[in-house]
């Protein structure tokens, strides 16, 4: 196992995009109930199984899994609602990379940056593109984001 | 991906048990949903995560992990309801091994015995300690026992 310390942040402007290039993700939840999220993704033709305990402030339990890239996509078909899609940039800023989200089809129009710490309290230095903190905000779980998408809001 | 084909009948008597040693399984479930079962499973030092996609007569799809066993006492924590427990035997009859599976704890007292096959229509010899049909009663399904057990038929 592993625990997930992670912090969210909406996304302002496009100037962190500047010489970097995305990879696609496609993700869909077996589970999308937040005390135990289930989730396949496909990235980069390799796929997981992550599944992921109840957040408790920026922590929660995770377990990933590599899979066979061919059971991912049947494993999606199974899945809890639409598929999650999105373009993922990985953005190094002050000695961390940032993974910034730019969600496609019905949430076109939502760009997440996460940042993954060490602890709960580790000081970390907040890019200029970086707004809003939304980490406890339940609408912004990619597990929501399936069933309630932005376009909806 | 396999596909799973399995018939599951109710046992009669103990006379099967002769000169046979069970092995202790305990599972519990990160989705009961029969349209996409999540299930945690520890048994003899091992571990798995096993995914069932909905039954269309005997038939079903699965998806079988190994996991550390370290992950799989952490999984069964998160897991929705109470843990199944049971004593797994098997008994060869007919050219197949039959799993009989004797429950504990709050499904005490039953006592299941499944068999897997190639296909639908497979022939197979059926044991004089096989009793009723029970393939399509949701009731016996193990993850209905989390939370409907048998204490409370």
């Amino acid at each position: 196992m592993g625990i997930e310390i992670e912090r969210k942040f909406l996304v302002v402007g496009e100037a962190w995009k500047q010489g970097l290039t995305p990879e696609r993700l496609s993700q869909g939840y077996l589970n999308r109930d937040k005390q135990r999220t289930v989730r396949v993704r496909l990235a980069g033709g390799a796929a997981w199984l992550t599944i992921k305990g109840e957040s408790r402030g920026a922590t929660r339990a995770e377990f990933e899994y590599p899979i066979p890239v061919e059971d991912a996509e049947q494993l999606l078909a199974l899945c809890d609602g639409p598929r999650v899609e999105k373009y993922r940039w990985r953005v190094p800023h002050g000695g961390l990379v940032w993974e910034v989200d730019e969600f496609l089809g019905d949430n076109a129009g939502l760009v997440v940056a996460e940042v993954e710490l060490a602890a709960e309290d580790q000081a970390f230095d907040m890019p200029s593109w970086a707004g809003e903190d939304v980490t406890a905000d339940p609408r912004y779980f990619n597990s929501s984001l399936a069933s309630r998408p932005f376009k909806d809001w």
